[in-house]
């Protein structure tokens, strides 16, 4: 490649959607948003940039020295990040405002992040996120992960499975249960995570080095206890009996007692999740096949606001994971990328031909809602032109030509079933329209 | 305001969008985008964050120096900026692509300029663009400026105005007839474009100090020509009597002659535009009231193209400028904020009723499309409940008791008129949905 070419193309990780990708995405983000409404969320805004003081703090110090967008302009010394999440902004926006509780919001937008790109990993990328602040109840949990179930059957994902655990019964096996210190709890917790990637024994292999023997079969145990069906894991916990890990037992209880599909829930001890805000429900969503990571993930973060403001408020939210969902539904079969276009029709005209004539049947069309192409200048030959449509993807081709005019019928062809119909104008609009 | 309350607040000039704001802009934006997919144009989308090469060079050296967010990362050497225009990326869009011409495409999204912010202008802000690559025709021009009518018609603007005018033509005028040197012609140009804001004999006056005595002549003669109606316009310049000139007037009156509506097009023979990259005609809408600049505007571009690639690509655009079209859509009392939610329903309950019965209600209800909102926990008050639903903005109520529960039917309270139904759900799916 050249230079000149290179400078055409975004940078690593950022990325063009030219028309037949873009409505595709739309046609998703539409359907996602339709959701989102639905269970009475409401849209929000917030800006690309945020202050810097905002984004410090908030996530993992690994996140903020290495994957925030984050940077000075040549004509101030203020620090500037642009946004890594929808999350940290709802809370700014909620300290801000104080809407009243409980406050269900959606946002669909660009978040970046400094990764280095790889299959559906980018460093600008789309998120949908739906919260619900000011509520401690598990109802709010449920209605999050029906959320989830909603959007994975509105695109005909057949085989997800919702993951989900507790950040305090994950502390409370690993940390209190095992005993494992805290200065290596957060290294066991990363290799843990791995365990979908890298299986049990890899993962099992490199716990040696950070734990005793006693340990170590501990972990291999609640790893083969998570293998087991929600009622059964139930069952083992309560084994433990403690007052304490009865109260999360009974939450994940609820939650999965009042979901829509108890099938798509799967308690899963060993699911970490990274970011740091989160405090009691976690989950994952994926689907068997493709493997490609979680399409969707949340949790409790019942602390983040705090942060803010002097005030506690509760918080549940989802993240779809809308750039993967996309890449599995396409390698699923379930999207296509056949639809070019939002146009339905291309009007062609004869070079003896009025253009005011046809301009007028073009403005009709269009004061009726019908999209609609026009060349602007005259084809000499007609099937040329209609091919020129057809390529583009546009079904019906309206041909104008002198005789056309003389008797106000015009020829409308749709260019997939090759049928003519000879037709005025009010007919061809109730054609297309219906 | 305390230090911690100002970190909530964005960094001047960008902005949150509180629901009932964001509910009315989205709107706006389906309604535009409605009327760019009618004409034919089709979506893309490009990266907010731009490489410094692609920006730089395509704007004046103001733009260049003082107005791009332009920034590097701790991470790498490289220079970014972030999108100034949506018309800049389109053009590397189209070089790196090269889709079919004539390419229509359209694109709603932010853009960053580092501008000092006042009444309707922002550092963040939304832009409407809509452009036709790779056709010379007036007839293209003519298709832009009649997605700007329809868009003022749509909204229901009844004083709107474009007025158009021709780079050449306004470089044969200033720099032929008049013979103002090159040196001189920027700052000329500048202070012409002040017109409207500061009205003709401040414009003279300022004038007087690049100009002479004879060309301030010519110039007040050209506003005064401004000021008259199309045709006469015309009849004066023809009085001119140049081969070059014929060409430019012929184009506009063209375009004057096939636009939707005539009467709404006005020829200003002192209308400048700030971008650089306009070739050919130009146009600016703006309303008579309020006073609040032009909402729409836009041009030829023929060479910005060929900047990128080695291609000639004619090309002409239009951007509404949907910040202003919004704030003065609201001082008209076009828009208003009162859709504080998108939620049509809410569903209380009381304390002695079982969860799991409510829940399936509300699962019913969205399962048939109608926006739900639920309370988590039971009212001790079902008026507090009514109240609170109240001022949410949402329109109805379904309460919930146990009465309720045990004969199957439901009261829905209709907010607004309070008017009260005692209904099946199949009866308050089927009065919602109607």
């Amino acid at each position: 490649m050249s230079k000149k070419e290179e400078v055409l193309n975004p940078f690593k990780g950022l990325r063009d959607f030219p028309s037949e990708i873009e409505i595709l995405r739309k046609n998703i983000f539409q359907k996602i948003e339709r959701i989102f409404q639905r269970y009475g969320f409401d849209p929000i805004e917030t800006p690309i940039v945020e202050k810097w003081e905002v984004l410090k703090g908030k996530y993992s110090e690994d996140v903020e020295d290495k994957l925030i967008w984050r940077f000075k302009l040549p004509y101030s010394e203020k620090e500037f990040g642009l946004r890594y999440d929808l999350t940290v902004p709802l809370a700014r926006f909620y300290s801000r405002f104080k809407p009243k509780l409980p406050f269900k919001r959606y946002q669909i937008g660009r978040v970046f992040r400094y990764e280095e790109p790889q299959k559906g990993r980018y460093r600008e990328f789309w998120q949908c996120d739906f919260d619900i602040l000011g509520s401690k109840s598990f109802l709010a949990d449920v209605e999050i992960l029906n959320v989830v179930i909603d959007v994975f059957k509105e695109f005909n994902f057949k085989d997800f499975l919702i993951k989900i655990n507790d950040r305090n019964l994950l502390a409370f096996i690993f940390e209190k249960k095992i005993g494992i210190e805290k200065e290596k709890i957060i290294k066991v917790y990363r290799i843990i995570d791995k365990l979908d990637k890298i299986g049990k024994e890899n993962v099992l292999k490199e716990l040696e080095r950070e734990l005793n023997k006693k340990q170590l079969n501990e972990i291999e145990k609640i790893i083969d206890i998570s293998e087991m069906q929600n009622e059964e894991i139930f069952i083992e916990l309560e084994k433990i009996n403690s007052k304490e890990l009865s109260e999360y037992i009974e939450n994940l209880k609820n939650i999965i007692d009042f979901v829509k599909e108890k099938d798509k829930i799967k308690i899963d001890l060993s699911l970490v999740r990274g970011l740091d805000y989160y405090t009691s429900t976690i989950f994952e969503a994926i689907v068997k096949k493709p493997r490609i990571g979680s399409l969707a993930g949340g949790g409790r973060y019942d602390n983040l606001i705090s942060k803010f403001i002097n005030q506690n408020v509760p918080a549940v939210g989802g993240s779809i994971g809308v750039e993967r969902l996309i890449d599995a539904g396409i390698e699923l079969g379930l999207f296509n990328l056949n639809e070019k276009t939002y146009c339905k029709v291309g009007v062609i005209f004869t070079k003896e031909v009025d253009i005011k004539k046809v301009l007028e049947i073009v403005n009709r069309l269009r004061e009726n809602d019908i999209n609609t192409f026009m060349y602007f200048t005259a084809f000499k030959n007609i099937v040329e032109g209609i091919k020129e449509l057809d390529k583009r993807g546009i079904k019906y081709a309206i041909i104008v030509g002198s005789r056309e005019i003389a008797e106000n019928k015009f020829t409308l062809q749709n260019l997939k079933t090759r049928e003519r119909y000879t037709l005025s104008i009010e007919e061809i609009i109730n054609k297309l329209k219906s």
